[in-house]
């Protein structure tokens, strides 16, 4: 392999990064002017590297490195990851689990290597939620499980989806025949395997490049609104408050310190508001999110019991109503131990330690293990292991390995689950 | 007097409460339809009870009822408070203080009883602060101290306070000069009499339906913002996290706890935020407003020292940034001891405790208080001593005592400092 696979990822992750909803930051929301660009560069790369593109009616963008004609009804093996992101988020974060694939195939198409199956790379058009309020949108359509109601969804500014994805015009785009059509027949996968930036510090602490990941973390978001009474900042006594934002602030320490009781515990209050607050004005309502995950369902959900009925108690005590709507929780996915080896097997080939870690993000792989077996293979991240911030970041030596590890995986692949 | 004045009052407050900036509740926020309805309707009272009515350039509704003119060069004295209102706010709060004079001098008027000093009704255009986050915009007119940089300031819309006067067109509106022009002149004064509700609970607990200011607490106001490090709220361990949300909880909690260590001392975090917060992304920054208020200047003084002292504390254990912008403070105003003496010896002549006590809210008073001595009658608020609320409320049979104080007061009413 050349030296320069690594920097050649690098390289496209900064180009893609211009295309942005927002000055001085990455924003890629779903179907903006931006996004629609970046869709347009990977279709343009993935032809570039001989690869058979079309984007469906989601706005995914999925490229075939066709089957060595030899091979007879070829099975396919899938990668991809999702090209939105976050506000003001990383440059890596999905779209190296696009672009490495996508290098990884232009140097096979240049060496004349042909693959005993189709490889298809999926760019995920939406995984973040961060326009709708709702995440996997696109490997939702692909695993045949979208759900047409969210057509009628509107982002802040009142457009619906139904129309965002009529004003893209991809082919099939806002019809619900076609988005049902766009879902994968799981009986042609051989699996799924995902590339991603780790977005923490595991490998970084313990110096390793890559890791195998076991399990995708499942989540729990909650919706929380406080409500107690509004009344005048001046002449309100202390102990005469109902004041909702207080309460609420003794709830997110709450999560805060129920989560540090277990090392793979976190939760996090990421909304937090006073609706309409006045500075002179006791708080009358408080809303805020809570996001809980955990390595095993178990601590999560033991977590969550014990940080509902304290949400209970703390309101109770201060004279508030708590309401808390649980938003459809996502359960642990679990990786294939079979494609875990094979990974592993190539790391220890190279050298490398098979380092096995669970992932506490989500991924587009949590949504397509719903179809097939899926495997992740995690880049170190630097920074501490920042990600969701501009500060995300790899080496340019880390994505060569890992580059180079997936060649190694593609070409030594063989979908035998029993091996 | 006829025992119907009390009930005239509420009614009066009921009408006015129908013009709103929201369905379902009252906002009058300065300069809106509603605002404008309601300094209408004022002029419409005034002039039906006799008084010579003008607006002036910040559009405060001025009634006067002329003194008797058998006296060489009178006096005015003055009294007034607020129309405009908080969101959602109460029917009382201010306009009690304007509609209760109007009920007496129409009693006075039709009974043909002349004063012996001008009686001069103000209905101020703005002191909540809602539209412009800036407050006394009214009061601070008449006492020549209006900061003319204001009128660049925008509302939520972006509309200038200087194109909202002149699209009021009130006589000289949005001119610099006619705002200077329409300052009162102090030599003109016998003194600011000021009648609200108490808007809190101490008449109530008591069981005392009217009170005399003794002074009008100062307030501290801060904009606090707390900038920690956005990073993956389903990857970064509970011990390497930066959140900004979490310290601003810690810091509201220490503004309660903080204050809730002396009687007269409040403190309020009434704005609350995680700018642009996502459910699955650890907040970069906070911020929050903080009121600090004491009966006594030392008292809150101290207790800012330690809260200031406290979130700088928390910040660094955190790991976070707190700055912290200190809004102009006003300080405390107190009460003329002869105005006082005055209200007292009314209360005590109809068998009234002559009750004192310090008022934790701004008023219009405290302005006046720069140019001239004030005093202020406070009337009995029912449901707890809630204000800044729909629930805000008096009795009539409170209303009707209060008009009748007032009525004995202005016939008593001698310009003399040191009786």
């Amino acid at each position: 392999m050349t030296p320069t696979l690594g920097q050649t990822i690098l390289d496209h992750a900064s180009a893609l990064a211009r295309f942005s909803d927002m000055e001085d930051g990455l924003t890629c929301a779903f179907l903006t002017p931006a996004h629609r660009a970046t869709q347009a560069q990977l279709v343009k790369w993935m032809e570039d590297a001989g690869m058979q593109v079309r984007i469906d009616a989601i706005g995914n963008v999925i490229g075939r490195y066709a089957a060595d004609p030899a091979v007879t009804e070829p099975k396919v093996l899938m990668t991809g990851s999702h090209f939105d992101t976050v506000r003001n988020g990383g440059r890596y974060d999905g779209r190296l689990g696009i672009l490495l694939p996508i290098v990884v195939v232009h140097a096979l198409n240049v060496a004349g290597i042909r693959l005993p199956y189709h490889f298809d790379i999926v760019g995920f058009a939406e995984e973040e939620g961060l326009r709708f309020k709702t995440s996997f949108l696109a490997s939702s359509v692909l695993a045949g499980r979208f759900d047409e109601a969210l057509l009628d969804r509107e982002d802040a500014d009142g457009i619906t989806m139904r129309d965002a994805l009529g004003a893209a015009a991809f082919p099939g785009a806002a019809d619900p025949a076609a988005l049902r059509a766009a879902a994968v027949d799981p009986a042609t996968l051989a699996g799924f395997v995902e590339v991603h930036i780790e977005q923490g510090p595991v490998l970084l602490n313990r110096g390793l490049p890559l890791g195998i990941v076991t399990q995708i973390a499942g989540s729990s978001r909650f919706q929380v609104r406080v409500e107690g009474l509004a009344s005048h900042a001046g002449t309100t006594p202390m102990d005469m408050r109902r004041d909702a934002a207080t309460g609420a602030a003794e709830m997110t320490l709450l999560v805060e310190s129920r989560c540090a009781q277990v090392p793979t515990l976190v939760g996090t209050v990421g909304q937090l508001q006073v609706p309409n607050g006045s500075s002179n004005v006791i708080p009358g309502a408080c809303v805020f999110s809570m996001d809980i995950r955990a390595g095993e369902d178990g601590i999560r959900e033991a977590a969550i019991a014990d940080i509902l009925a304290g949400i209970q108690s703390i309101a109770a005590r201060r004279g508030l109503t708590a309401t808390v709507d649980r938003v459809t929780p996502v359960n642990n996915a679990p990786c294939a131990r079979w494609l875990m080896d094979q990974l592993g097997a190539v790391l220890k080939k190279r050298g490398l330690e098979a380092f096995e870690l669970p992932s506490g993000a989500g991924h587009d792989a949590m949504m397509m293990q719903r179809i097939t077996d899926v495997a992740m293979l995690f880049v170190r991240c630097g920074n501490g292991g920042i990600s969701h911030n501009p500060l995300e970041t790899i080496t340019a030596e880390d994505a060569q390995l890992a580059a180079e590890t997936f060649v190694d995986f593609l070409r030594h692949f063989r979908a035998d689950r029993t091996n």
